[in-house]
């Protein structure tokens, strides 16, 4: 019997005690947005840090006094790649629990399920990767892999410890792959690989015109309205056929590769259900692209925010003095966020009329994240996920960014596989969050053999 | 020695007499906003009336119970044209009263002027034609016009009593002319008449997207952004020039005349100065016309309140659900906001984007006021008050919209002469309100003289 059957074996012998391990994590309630859990937080480090312990890793609690991040060596295995993986402890918080079928931190299985706060995000996707090394440890006795696992306790509430972690850091964690399960699949039997993230631009526009609010009929047409600014300036950014209207902004766009349109359109998406779910009949966007291609793959232009002068009841005839919006760009690869901050000055001061002073606050930025799908990692996951599923893994990307991923593939350089077991309807963030039995399983059988696959390719850190 | 100059003898021998009667005025506090005023401003109403039964004027209250209407009819006079005199007896709040150097229901002379809430807005106004028919009906024992004065007491929250009351009374308040003083001058020695006042038409615009907030990272790019939309829609509304782009817009828009563009040029307005009070250096408008040409005699379009998504403290990554506007245009004669409410649906209609549910309310909406300059009236009116002050006055008119005005017009078919007296710096609805006591004097020599100049006129009701 090879290595990996060895391991398989081992995990499906030994389903009931890795369920009630994942139950154990799940009712510590370590929700990192609540000053008031801050004990619970630092015992799910502690948990954590003992599973690790138990299998002989040298463990350490950074920041132990805050949201510890829990970071585990395995010992050195001489010749073989090194992999990085990603998780996080700390959970969001349960909000109103009446909205809770049964209580947020204490685990239920049912149809198939269990439920918990913190079920698919993230305990039950990081503890199959932990639970594939044991089993490899126990059922073979050495690793295949040299291990560095990174398990954060403050992912929801934006990672600061950890940013400053990895620049610290970034020469230990040296590594061939970073392995991160904290995404999406399409279906129960369609596991995907997320081979790529939007980046993200974000800015407060705030513009001034006279010192104070103004009676617009008796100065309406003799001073510049600068929420009548604020209108054209942001209309301004956009053309019809949805082309964001900044010099530069496609300059560095990654154009959609033939493979990469077919392989989306591979992927089950009912655009007419979409927007049903939505309440809208269609929806504009940028022409020549379909629906997942925009939310995937395309940069866009979006008003998160935008306010001015009287918004109570009624009519006031007003002027007002001041306007300003909250404007965000998703960017894709190889978008450059400074780039993008300085093309949008430009053109908003072409735009601003005289009689308005013109602000920007840079609040917010982040590259887009793209793994090349000839990556060696990819086509180990593509192997372990086809293995374990009935379907072969589709390639995916998503329109969202998550910070921290660019983060790593920035300061360690090295590609991020991004293998994620969520549904769209686990309730991520919400009440009666859920995560499938088989999916828990699916995931520690294919965790187990991507450390067999990647064991085979030549290791470099 | 003419009748009217029996009359002009009769008040100047009587001037402390006057001014005594404006102080006994201004003492009382009828300020209509405020319920626990609700005596005062009937007391007010009392006060006024008693001074036309006095006259042996036929006086009635209408409306009694609320804020009264005072409603005086002088006897009839045969073959003599008729006048309606419009103004109010009820005042502002007086607000904070530690900003007053003199409180503001105790009227103080100093400095040549009364210094007390409602000197300028409306009693030291009002009063002077009261007292010139007085002094017409002792100097004379005749009066030259038919009177019907109308003196309200809810100005400064909305004349919904005395609309009603036009709309009911249309018949009984025919006249040849409305005579109104309740708007401004440029200068102390410099009076004007208002010849136009700007129109109003406001509405609200609601948008609706998705129906909720979403993600801007896994929806932006494939679902229509309502406030993306709602920054198109309001810049669309105007061109770069200036120019209204609703279908029709200016097609009823009397053009300025070379005349009257001459007689704004002769106003005394310092452009610069304006800007610096206002901390602009310059400002935008419609292109071919000058800052006063802009401000009172063409049509607007001010967004005057604009709101949607999120407006807290740094990034929020969403598309929102909503977004939506306060709009006003400010009409010139003859824009009707029937035909604009219509136009800016189709306009608004044009611009809307799928994917994006619009709804427009109609908030408010009232015609411009142009009085013919050369209206019978109007002659009178330059004759009388060159007569008696140092400089023959300036037709002018006013960005603003005082919809009472439109209506008097609107009902009664009647030509409505302004000529108001207020300075700039008379602080209408501000702390330390005044009127100059020369100004007063002034005023009632006008108007004796106005009622000469109009009973050489033919009366025609």
């Amino acid at each position: 019997m090879s290595d990996v059957n060895k391991v398989l074996e081992c995990l499906e012998s030994r389903r009931g005690e890795w369920e009630d391990l994942l139950c154990d994590f799940l009712r510590i309630p370590s929700v990192s947005a609540d000053p008031a859990h801050a004990e619970d937080v630092r015992a799910a480090a502690q948990w954590t840090a003992k599973l690790f312990d138990d299998m002989g890793f040298s463990v350490e609690l950074a920041e132990p006094e805050q949201r510890p991040i829990v970071y585990a060596e395995s010992p050195r295995v001489g010749g073989a790649p090194t992999v990085v993986v990603y998780g996080h402890y700390d959970v969001q918080p349960a909000e109103d629990p009446t909205l809770w079928e049964t209580p947020p931190f204490e685990p239920d299985i049912r149809d198939g399920s269990f439920f918990a706060r913190g079920a698919c995000d993230n305990k039950g996707q990081i503890l199959p990767h932990i639970l594939a090394v044991r089993a490899w440890k126990e059922a073979v006795g050495r690793l295949p892999l040299n291990f560095k696992f990174v398990v954060e306790g403050e992912e929801e509430v934006g990672s600061l410890l950890l940013e400053r972690f990895l620049d610290e850091q970034a020469e230990r964690l040296a590594c061939d792959c970073v392995v991160i399960s904290d995404t999406g699949m399409p279906g129960l039997d369609q596991p995907a690989i997320t081979y790529g993230l939007r980046g993200v631009a974000y800015f407060e526009v705030r513009l001034t015109g006279p010192n104070r609010d103004l009676h617009s009929g008796s100065f309406g047409g003799a001073v510049t309205n600068p929420c009548n600014a604020l209108a054209k300036m942001l209309g301004g950014l956009i053309d019809d056929a949805g082309r964001v209207q900044i010099p530069g902004f496609y300059d560095d766009v990654v154009p959609l590769s033939d493979e990469e349109r077919a392989r989306f359109r591979a992927v089950p998406f009912d655009e007419k259900a979409f927007f049903r779910s939505l309440g809208v009949e269609s929806a504009v966007g940028e022409k020549g692209y379909t629906v997942l291609e925009r939310r995937w793959a395309r940069p866009t232009y979006d008003v998160c925010g935008v306010w001015g002068g009287y918004q109570g009841a009624g009519a006031k005839t007003v002027l007002p003095g001041q306007g300003g919006a909250k404007i965000s760009f998703r960017l894709v690869p190889h978008q450059d966020p400074v780039k993008i901050a300085k093309g949008l000055e430009i053109r908003l001061r072409q735009l601003c009329p005289p009689g308005i002073r013109l602000e920007i606050v840079d609040l917010h930025a982040s590259p887009a994240v793209l793994t090349p799908l000839d990556s060696p990692c990819v086509q180990a996951a593509e192997r372990a996920l086809a293995a374990v599923f009935p379907r072969p893994p589709v390639a995916i990307r998503e329109g969202g960014s998550i910070p921290i991923v660019a983060r790593f593939q920035q300061r360690l350089g090295a590609d991020v596989l991004l293998i994620g077991f969520a549904l769209e309807d686990d309730n991520a963030h919400a009440p009666n969050e859920k995560y499938s039995v088989q999916t828990f399983h699916r995931a520690m059988a294919v965790s187990a053999r991507l450390w067999d696959e990647m064991s085979r390719q030549p290791g470099a850190k």
